[in-house]
């Protein structure tokens, strides 16, 4: 059985995310479709890559992913369809893959074009349902991927803010921040292992394995299900706590540096 | 495959979407049920009939669509069962299908009534389970739709406000905001690719074809994917900028009629 | 078909439901995954049971009910898989399976053990997608439930508030509030059928059969569809209008007692 998995920025009140639903089911009438989230924040390029890096692996090869975070509708960015380890992918060129393409084996994408096989959108403002889910429908009927357009080499690419080191001590951010308030940062997993603890302000923040090390309410550190450095409070919220939201300061190592 | 969407006003959190879901996968097991919205405002039947007009017929015939926007539960509104176009439809008789009715080649409806193919409802305040739900697993399973009840020739219906026409000027008014803050009217889209643009408030908004035409932050209209004509600001939200919401006056034509 | 339903405290945005669906995609290919809600609050035990007690035996035999809401993630708290009335529940053991194992005509179950059947979880904190994803796939494909660990006899168990007679009057609670403001009490319905009504600070609330018999904004009691004794306003909000939420007293019987 194949599946096409779905994630927007639309909300599902206005029945854009059924409309283009609708299309899968027209045109891809034995997959199933997964939701993942239609609740990203309108054009969260970089919460909707983060997002899809959790679960793109965890489905089975021939899986088709489309992501529909796409504040460039209308202009002239690309479309893009693609395969990662095995897996499909289609999504606007917007950077929305980077986390997948950077933690992909191997990967090869395509600019989606009209053509005998993907016929030219109907609505030049909806190619959630225009674009993107007729390809991935063609994807998930077993169409090969290069029958949807040329190959494409550049695609826009949003790094991850990198850490900086000075002397023994390691300046990171929140990455990421959760429902439950956990936030995830870029700080070196192995660098936080030697000195067991990440600073955030003036608190120094034990690493421990898991939230039942922690007493009920108290912070902790640890390596998280995605294999990044995280701060959060047993039971409550750590960017509650601290103030902290994407971008604060974290640090690792000698003090005062 | 067959398949069933949903749209309620239910909300996911309390369960009562899954009750429904339950009695599908027990009365039609080898249907695929998928989610429109359960996030209509309890009771929004304008709203839920719009939002049925943007996939109803984008999926395949014979999809049953499944419509519980029901303020009238426990009174004597009737429950409708209907095919409009090859798809099949279930929901209360309180107008929520005007905009499938009017737009549909044909349709045909029927009132649905207990019987030895329909049981009487185990509760009087939960229809979407009782008696929605199996009405809708009864067309997915193939059971003629003459067999739930007798004809029906004139259901509730809810006409979209018409605009005016005055001299040279037409006024209309917004019909539906979405989540992005588009504003979609009734103004006739012949006559604004006329004149080139449209008036709120003492503004002239400028036609485009598509949001990449504007600049960022920038007042467009535009015919929206369903054909109706729009007001938009590029990457921004119309209703808040012009704070419009259902109901404000748009004109289209000579000013100051 | 073999159908796994989902019911989470994760909400949708973070991606951690997705993740968890890969899992079962990847290890049950053939089932349907159906979303109850992600939406019950963070731990929020009671309200998830409450929830399930709404469509776990609606469903089919041999359905797969996956409960995720574990606050205790990373303690030491077991995890179960069981099998009651012939549908299968996989969730911790925190008195999340409480309404169905009280309302249950036959139930067993097993706490989770890393097997060769069942391997162990990769990250502490993410048992959704390590150990009850894979638990409930197994579950759907078909192997025992005895293959997942050894019999348990004594799950937590937490028990509804119960109500207390004194003299001719038994003194109850609101129990449960759902999105339309209903407020389901914990009232005897034989009690209040005698009555004829329900008292709720000074007011006495009159019993009726449905929604349809009292006026528009009238406060009514009915018994809803669990079963259970409703204060309710007809299109309206019972909690808004009397201050109402769980734990508010109510009574049936003679009054000043």
């Amino acid at each position: 059985v194949n599946r096409i998995t779905l994630l927007t920025d639309f909300g599902t009140l206005d029945g854009y995310v059924a409309a283009m639903k609708g299309v899968l089911a027209s045109q891809a009438p034995e997959s199933m479709v997964e939701d993942v989230t239609h609740d990203v924040a309108q054009g969260g390029i970089r919460k909707g890559g983060q997002v899809l890096a959790r679960y793109w692996r965890r489905y089975p090869e021939g899986t088709v992913h489309l992501v529909v975070v796409d504040p460039g509708v209308g202009t002239d960015r690309r479309g893009l369809a693609g395969e990662a380890d095995g897996r499909f992918l289609v999504a606007p060129d917007n950077g929305v893959l980077s986390r997948v393409l950077e933690s992909a084996g191997t990967w090869r994408l395509v600019a989606l074009e009209p053509s005998e096989i993907l016929p030219a959108p109907e609505s030049p403002t909806f190619h959630g349902r225009d674009l993107f889910a007729p390809a991935a429908a063609r994807l998930a009927s077993g169409l090969p991927l290069e029958s949807l357009g040329p190959s494409v080499e550049n695609p826009v690419f949003l790094p991850e803010p990198a850490p900086r080191s000075r002397g023994g001590t390691t300046e990171g951010e929140v990455v990421e921040v959760d429902r439950f308030g956990n936030l995830a940062t870029n700080l070196p997993p192995d660098q936080v292992r030697r000195t067991g603890s990440v600073r955030v302000e003036n608190l120094e923040v034990p690493l421990r394995t898991t939230y039942g090390e922690a007493e009920e309410g108290e912070l902790l550190s640890l390596v998280d299900s995605r294999g990044r450095v995280e701060v959060a409070v047993r039971n409550g919220s750590a960017a509650r706590r601290l103030a902290a939201r994407e971008g604060t300061r974290v640090w690792v190592g000698r003090k005062g540096v």
